[in-house]
């Protein structure tokens, strides 16, 4: 088994595999699938970092509409000319390779080779990346370029040492038990072969917002999955359909490491909790962002907001899949991806957390008319000037709005006040009594 | 009986009957009103292009508020000088007569005779429209230039040979039976006498249209009402009441051949089908329209959008009642419409008719995740490359929405696909079982 | 007892205290406090024009999270230096003592005086006013000029003659019975010293309107509040629980007489009928305006406004608390206030209650289609002329719109019709029982 390739790399990372960028530049070469030993040794790396379960379903599994495929596995692919010179080679790049081609052996002309090359002429540098998961085939990818350069009059000899067969399709879950039931989720695909922002970016992210925040116990539940795109979401969501609704916020994470400024796509239902707070946490960052409607094209989310499903999940990315010409190509490689721009990233995924986290809705103990704050050792005791303290004027608005109706982060929104200042406030509040949190609904 | 009167025309259509223009054409001459013969020569010859049946509602009828008035009809009216010249003649125009005119037969002084006048001094050119349904009286309509010609010291000869009796108003009426019980009301006036836009327009729009919808069957039952205003919409209400809930989506017509832009009066509820459909219409067009909130002066719709009453049913114009100078005037003749304005009209309208059979309301019968659509032969089998195919994304948009709650035009406006591109995408998508229609609420 | 003092006045208003200004005059010189005697004589000057009733409620009184305070009363107050001058003076400005000073007498150095001391550095030239309700301290208010003058080598004799005693708070309350049991809340408060926008206006305006409306039967109940601020509101609230339910409309009212444009701050529901008329009415005046969201700072509509009460109370301002330079400072003063601005927001305010009374809901008795209003007098007899009559269309609005939904003020801005126009076609309607008046929810 060959499933690791020397990187054609530009540093611009630490290097260590503990950054960011570090744990992308370990994970590129593998030539990853939706199932075989590429995606198995990209868990396994993952699980030197934290403790993934890895669940093996097998081939012909039915996942509602859905059947678990076979398993795909590569060892090596060219093409050779009639001089025995590779002109293409999967040790080069293993975007060379359709992705799932069947295995072949044989001499052809030109004019059939022609028909199982894939290029862009629109982006005659690249090799584009293509796959066929659902169709036995196979084909070769290379750029418009060097296809130009093939002799149309010579005969080739391709090689495909690959296997399609019954086996599995390993999936990566790690969960953080909270103190509630309730959870949030991460989801990032791990099926893309050497491709950096989408989506080794969104993985890395996620390992490291895992051993984050297992640092210390949190209110929710958190469950991050590593999986195969679309095939590996519909089959997760179809072998925990009892315990889906347990999940109370949710991020797709991808394509966040490009240096282009952030884009969050809301969940289906478009007004639930992680779309305010992440709507928050991007506008009070001071950077330019955009937020944009659902739509059933994308990633994951595609599947989490299927509308018998309907959870709310959104999408975090910088550049979104498909505005970046660099998208499957060869060209999101280790250049692309930069680690500030992965720090950024992380900087901002740890805020939405943290405000998860703190968004709890309290309710006025003492609702009938103000309560006596001096009484309670929270008022400036010489009143008749202008209330200058910011913190007071907190405290009043999360009294006043602690009705079981509005969050801390709503009242943040109403009143102006950063969410701290809120939170500051109600802990003061709950301290003395006077605010008791509720449960989530 | 005279009904008919030599039109002073400029052609500007066909001519032919047959045409939008030539219908207005042949409806032009006949003094209508809102009972008597004008009023069932019109229908008359509305029978002979469709099969309408006419009712005749006895005078005294009791309808709501209100009673089914005498009937009136006319034969002739003049003013004769003392030379016995006549100075204004009913066979010049039918609007010289006060519209139900009791009959009159004397000599009077021109200061007698001036207070049965009806002129328009700030449109000294033209002779304004009058009526006098419900207060007995007989007066003569003339422009102001005409009666400013008058010899104030000249005695007159007034003959209106007119009666008003018991008889009945007739209403004219014409149903396309559809697959569903539920209806399209299609209402127009033709109560004016030679009145072009206000409301030939709507009427030779009215028939045209129903002679398109009758030449195959369609989803829903088509219901046409050729009637007096007022009096005819609220006698149709008072004898319908019991099917009038049938009623899904309406529009009252007229004012549709001038040569301004398109004007759409929302109904009541302002959120209807109807209303949606109409502007999403005039909006694809890409010409300049104008949609305005209901209110309770205009057509007929006032009456299907009483508070009782309040059906979907907005009204459909071109430059709106009132709004143009010709309006209730003589000058609201045969120049004053267009061939090519009705035939604009035309077009939105039978494109508002295909989004009322279009928009059907489905289910996805596999709501949880994407259904796999290669398995279907629904998706472009070597995945990976960018999706170009705009009905495969349309395909996944319906998919998602098809929750019940939205309908295919809900789903093309939150897309931005076209109305038609969604809806073949849910007729592919309805062939392979994967969408089923639901019936209308 | 000595709690009248000259006012240090520019007189611009009647210098009659018949007038909005001369009651201001007349309670200027009052040194109130929320206890005590000089809240007492407030209300005695108000109880000679408007018969209020006075609650004493005992001090120790448990109402919600509080208690009614001890009683304060104070006497003559003032520093003397070494040299027996009196430095600061309680018979110049009853702002120089701290409200709810604790009584002292004694010498003491200049060092020990200043942690007693208060003032202004940003208004040199004002004194402060600062009050001590609920921590038992004694001090001085000075401007900072003052403040500056004094030798800080010197010795200094305090003395302030002041009691804080068992004893009781006064409420002022009238109630103005009208057709209904349903009440107007109208609430000003009567707690600061000599502050002349900063509430003696909000205190005239509410006496004048009181005035006002006791002149005829009104169609609600009207209640008034002369209290002080928060522990009034608070006291209040407690002890009519049952009843506070009638409340249906309020108004806080304070800082009515400066020169400022006129502010309305909503209810904390926001969308309430007082917060629709108090708008339209300042909107139809066509002078400038702001209107502001609840905020749980400022006046007692924090009470009224609190989560467990929540009653439609707004509050309405000229320039609101803490945005004029003066507020809180001895520059409130007579001068500070206009005659002409009184009488403006008096305008404004009984223009509100005008609404309050006339903004009825209508049922349609005829609401199958338009009723024959030529049958019931109400149209015009002879139609087909462009309708101009105002009244007439108003009419057909208020009809269509009369559907139990929708209130008078509704109607006018959904018409465009103004609120007098629309009222007069409902009463034409309901005089030909067309319409007929439902009661409020």
């Amino acid at each position: 088994m060959n499933v690791t390739k020397r990187p054609d790399t530009t540093q611009n990372g630490t290097g260590s595999a503990e950054s960011l960028y570090g744990l992308i530049e370990q994970l590129y070469p593998i030539c990853r699938s939706i199932t075989g030993d590429g995606l198995r040794a990209t868990l396994g790396i993952i699980r030197q970092r934290i403790p993934i379960t890895i669940s093996e379903i097998p081939t012909g599994t039915k996942v509602f509409d859905w059947r678990v495929p076979k398993e795909w596995n590569i060892r090596d692919a060219w093409i050779k000319n009639s001089r025995g010179e590779k002109v293409v080679d999967f040790d080069d790049s293993n975007l060379h390779v359709l992705n799932y081609s069947m295995p072949v052996d044989q001499k052809i002309s030109f004019n059939d080779l022609n028909d199982h090359l894939y290029s862009d002429p629109a982006h005659p540098q690249v090799i584009p990346y293509r796959t066929s998961y659902y169709k036995e085939q196979w084909g070769f990818c290379l750029s418009h370029l060097q296809r130009s350069g093939l002799d149309v009059n010579d005969t080739y000899h391709v090689f495909i040492d690959s296997t399609l067969t019954t086996g599995s399709m390993s999936l990566g879950e790690y969960v953080i038990k909270g103190e509630s039931e309730e959870e949030v989720l991460i989801s990032s695909h791990v099926c893309h072969p050497s491709l950096c922002n989408d989506n080794l970016s969104g993985v890395s992210l996620a390992v490291h917002l895992a051993q984050y925040l297992a640092q210390k116990k949190q209110r929710y539940t958190y469950r991050f999955l590593f999986m195969p795109g679309t095939i590996g979401a519909i089959t997760w969501l179809a072998l925990n359909q009892k315990n889906s609704h347990k999940i109370k916020h949710g991020l797709v994470l991808s394509c966040l490491g490009d240096e282009g400024s952030m884009t969050y796509k809301q969940s289906r239902r478009g007004d639930t909790e992680i779309d305010q707070i992440t709507k928050y946490v991007l506008s009070s960052a001071g950077d330019s962002f955009d937020v944009r409607p659902f739509k059933p094209v994308g990633y994951d989310e595609r599947q989490y907001c299927s509308p018998g499903i309907n959870l709310p999940v959104g999408c975090l990315m910088r550049t979104p899949f498909g505005e970046f010409p660099e998208y499957h190509t060869s060209a999101d490689n280790l250049s692309f991806v930069k680690q500030e721009a992965l720090e950024d990233s992380f900087a901002k995924l740890k805020q939405i957390m943290h405000l998860i986290e703190g968004n709890v809705r309290y309710i006025n103990c003492n609702p009938m008319c103000e309560p006596n704050l001096g009484k309670h050792g929270l008022y400036s005791l010489t009143g008749g000037k202008a209330q200058s303290e910011v913190n007071q004027q907190a405290v009043l608005w999360v009294l006043n709005y602690s009705d079981g109706e509005h969050s801390l982060l709503d009242i943040a929104e109403l009143s102006g006040y950063s969410f701290e200042k809120i939170k500051q406030a109600a802990k003061a509040l709950e301290n003395v009594r006077l605010l008791r949190g509720i449960s989530q609904a």
